[in-house]
């Protein structure tokens, strides 16, 4: 700490720089970054030494992924697999990392992992790639109202020649659906957006096509969002019609597989998943009719710098498990995973070495990596199903702890 | 490096070790976490520099909170606040760490703060608190699960009794509801788990007591976790029974802070609130009827060691804003917020200097922590929705980037 | 006609009379209907010959079921069964009058009548019995709203003997859950209403107990239904807690007769309901986990005199089916099935007569007549089911026709 | 009775001929439903005089609309109105037959009629009218499901062709959306079906299109309905997609005519609404937004020969209230209602005469038919909300009574 950092931290004292400020101040972001933990240490009276014990360059993060820094936190990360993936096009064989602080996880990954691997691997399949921003709109009455969405659908070629003139890799797939409610007006603009997850793509996107229906037309854009979205909430409309990936994996496991690695049946597997993921969802009123698909796509998601609250998103979906010929047929159904390659955390150091254990870094792999999730996503559900199968989740926690 | 790093690697190689049997061999957890890093950079041919350079003790994580682990990911964490809280006991006022790496989601709720300071700060109230574990169990026939249903109602003196005999903090408040579907049955466990979040707790206790009644009915217990707990899945269920902590949290902003900080009215953030929050979330089917609680407590989560799977149960929840003589009443209702303050990932270094600068690490800390969250839920809540009203998204977007 | 109708007549063309002010007027109620339509008829330059033709007396009806009455509608009425049906206390076996005009509907639950005489009978067991009210009410803010939470729960005992102070039949059981959002709470009360179906019932005994909370807190109530009962609407809550009668209803069906009068097997009927009930309906957002409760349920409803307005929430529910030592076991589960035996539109003489043909009628019958509704509906699926099974759903609507 | 009456109920009671059969011995079906209704008053010793006083010509009805008739119930019909409504294209001002048997359900829903008069009529508009169907097939594998996907997207003029083959009114629209889960497909037909309400026209042009779809594609057509259409169940994806009618009511009323015909203000009703509507259904898991759209589906249902099930999807929807210049907005949006004006019960002699009332009986009625239902539904709304926020609910129950 030199005398130019003593000297900035009075001043976030006396009220003269305010926290935000000290980046106009101090040499770099990562001066600035010191300076305001070591400001917050006085103040809380703490000692955040770990936080900063950082290794990553702050200057590019303090500009795109967080203001206020102080530091960064460290989570364990570890490897699952090898997993095998049949894609519709080639063969994935991968390590995939996962960062959690749940124990028990990493482990139960790599059981299910490993009965995937002793079955030729699991197939999967990406099913649509949307991502999604829906502005709302107020007209002046119904009639104007229904007027509005024939003129959006009449209309289509100019907006989205408006709504892509503002990106260079977003193309606008459609407006649908277009809801309305009295007289407010929500179109759903669906994009495809390459390796980037896309939603600050869409949303500038969509505030250039509306500015060009509110000139158009006589109306009131009353939010850019209107939730018809649906981002970072859980919604029977994303299961539905998706949003980010959509994608399906499934195994079929040999039943002595089954019983040897699992140490359960087919048929209590299938019973199980009955029973819980779909009965029990069903009275619970969930739209999760899986086990724990949140555990696995957060795990992943943490490592490759993802954004943790899309795993809200991901966590909808379906496990299904029968048996074929005594065999046993086991699926997961992910409508809902928004990811990315590029853009976003995946710049960050750490999240940049993670994807690269998986060769998913940059452009051109986004359907590769939302392949290798939806497989380690199949894997957990498969391991956590046949635990409970085996009855040994309680004994699971006991001898691994949390 | 040493010969034994070097002897390892090779059976590594061979297969005569497993990925997960290296601390056998290894000195210590630290050891084998390098190890088991310089196996994997080598297997995926990448450098991963910067997951090795972590500055926590591996040695107990490795035995609680993850295995096969091969360093930490850094995720950058900023402070936002203060905010000012009233419970109903005292008045909080306090800095909140965030960890995120979506660029503008600091500096939002920092404005959110200020907000809440310059209305003399939030209200908080806990409404419940409640962890949950719902087995399900096979009958012969539903007459026999309408019987087992009665049987528990009756038995739960006793059944509280063996459940609370494995654990020292939690304490079995009910069984309710017991759901029956066809012979199936699902009563589901609730219990206050003090300051941890209590998964694992209410699983093993959950677990004994359903020993002791399986022992005293003719059932058959399918499994542990029959999805009506509901476990980090989004449910109508946990919306509207509570899970975790449910936490309401309330500010009334002086019209002329709206104005003035917010650029906007309060008549034009009730209509963003009602038209995008309330009636956009209902044509959506969400449960989330909401801006972005997710994006806050994914930030608080990552940086204080909570599990971020459970973003999913917080996504859920209700943004009211309405005008009371011409100031903005505004609130936010999270009926399912797990949270802890000891055990799970809080034990982490960084978690704990997290949750150091709230002051709110060990036993009896935990509401204050969740209303910690829960205020800052709010904060950001009011910068998001004011800033639709204000027309500033994409602006904000795209001057702060991703 | 007689003169006296030529001139009240006249001056409803005049506007000197009003609409609903004929009774005032006529010589009875029967009168005025005659006049009213004749009103009608001229106004709307019809013939309204067979609204015309009825034989029940208005007397009572024009009091107490309907204002501004022309006459009655006409709808076929048939009968299914005998089915049979084990309850926990006793052996019914009884035809069941269905009104419906629908073809096809009849012949299908016969059938499934036929199926459960071949499978000794059904078994019905009644899981709860519970009709609701939800008020909401605001309070200055969300401490004072957890408060009244707190206080409602402490004065359970008064408040029960205020709203019990109003009615013969009902007993308030419990009032839960007390949901609370932002300054707003919605107290469930929940009643037993004998064999009445109970809404008005606890409309004025919820309305006695809110005017006493008034009188004691210091809250402004803002309705005295708040959506959070929820009646004829659906919704997860009544789903999750139940509604009215909770009725599960299962049936084991012997392989030779699933062959013989399903024309398919246990296996094909299992996963005809596993792919259309449970994934089918989790994938469509649906509380109807079923093939078609809300048919049986209309048709009993109206041949019955219940409210087919309550058909919405009868529609809620969950189909299941699995082989169990290759016969098939099938169950129907209603959660939210609001009936009575007297009051209502029970007391019309069509509906009396219904009633009887099934011995139901009046006092005492509820649970009864509860069960017979639930046997129908198992009738019906299992029936519509088995018939997907064959492939059979188009040839039956082309020969039968609608 | 006839010597012929009592030999066909000696078979009967031998067993000779069954129940449905009495028609191939009866004169006539009038006759064989004289023979049935007098066998079942034999076996239930009960007398079903007023369920024998029919009127309808059971010939033809006997044949399209029910199985083993007996008679049939009757149902009181009143009038409501007149109410006038402003369509896109038109001015509507007539009665409306409401068959109820819910005492101050007409009384309120004339109330409602009156405001809308007072304030210059309503507006109504169609968004949609798409009846559906959704057949559930397995593939192979989720590699095959994928494929079959695009297959039908990419044959869907082929498909179209099959369909319509098989119907003169019937255009099969669009095939969207196609649900994947695990290897199971759900394409979802959607069909305009012009007058008729089209269940039956789609199941069959459906079995036909799969029939197509099937002889092209190694599948397996596991049910012809995997309800992802959805029927007769409540579900987000009607809410969302529409189906039937989707339609949109409005009212702007005059503050005067709020406090004088409601006696309450704009403000008051926008409270409720919020509370009740809005954030009281969101807390219910409720996708009945609205206060109690069922009842007039169902009223206007009964007496124009609709079908009563179909009250289940007509109760989805969302009411909303607010203040415009100090006047009161007030909307319903009705997503999923499915009507028709010929076909099914319409046919019936009763119904012929309701819909005689409105004008709208035959062909190209039925999109003035479904307006009709939509400003019910609106003036049932109004003034229930109106009455909650008037305090009036209790009292209006006593007074009139059930």
């Amino acid at each position: 700490m030199n005398s130019n950092t003593d000297e900035i931290i009075e001043k976030l004292d006396s009220g003269e720089i305010r926290l935000h400020e000290i980046e106009k101040y101090a040499e770099d972001a990562n001066q600035a970054t010191d300076i305001r933990r070591k400001f917050i240490e006085e103040k809380t009276n703490t000692q955040l030494e770990h936080i900063g014990k950082y290794s990553i360059d702050m200057t590019l993060t303090a500009q795109k992924n967080i203001e206020n820094q102080i530091g960064t936190i460290q989570v364990p990360v570890g490897v699952a697999g090898p997993v095998i993936i049949n894609t519709e096009e080639e063969t994935i064989e991968t390590y995939v990392p996962m960062a959690t602080t749940e124990g028990a996880l990493l482990a139960s990954v790599n059981r299910g992992c490993s009965v995937i691997r002793k079955s030729e691997g699991c197939s999967v399949s990406i099913l649509n790639n949307q991502m999604t921003r829906a502005p709302v709109i107020k007209t002046k009455n119904i009639h104007d109202a229904n007027k509005l969405k024939i003129w959006i659908e009449e209309h289509f070629n100019e907006i989205k020649e408006v709504a892509e003139s503002t990106t260079n890799h977003g193309k606008l797939i459609k407006i649908d659906p277009i809801a309305i409610v009295g007289h407010f007006v929500y179109p759903r603009f669906v994009y495809e957006t390459g390796d980037s997850m896309g939603m600050n793509m869409v949303t500038i996107a969509t505030q250039e096509a509306i500015n060009y229906i509110e000139q158009e037309n006589d109306i009131h854009v009353i939010a850019l969002s209107g939730n018809f979205c649906v981002d970072k909430k859980p919604s029977a409309l994303n299961m539905i019609e998706g949003r980010g990936k959509s994608i399906v994996a499934e195994v079929t496991v040999p039943k002595e597989i089954v019983e040897k690695t699992l140490k359960t049946t087919p048929d209590a597997v299938v019973e199980v998943n009955y029973a819980k993921n779909l009965v029990g969802s069903a009275i619970s009123g969930s739209y999760g009719y899986n086990a724990h698909f949140a555990n696995m796509i957060a795990a992943v998601f943490l490592a490759c710098g993802q954004d943790p609250a899309h795993v809200v998103e991901g966590s909808i979906g379906i496990t299904t498990a029968e048996t074929v010929e005594g065999d046993l047929y086991f699926s997961v159904t992910i409508p809902d995973l928004p990811v990315a390659t590029v853009g976003g955390g995946t710049r960050l150091e750490t999240a940049t070495e993670s994807l690269n254990i998986m060769d998913v870094k940059g452009s051109g792999n986004v359907n590769k990596f939302a392949s290798i999730v939806a497989s380690i996503v199949l894997a957990g559900e498969l391991s956590l199903v046949g635990a409970l199968a085996a009855g040994h989740l309680a004994r699971a926690h006991k001898e691994l702890g949390r």
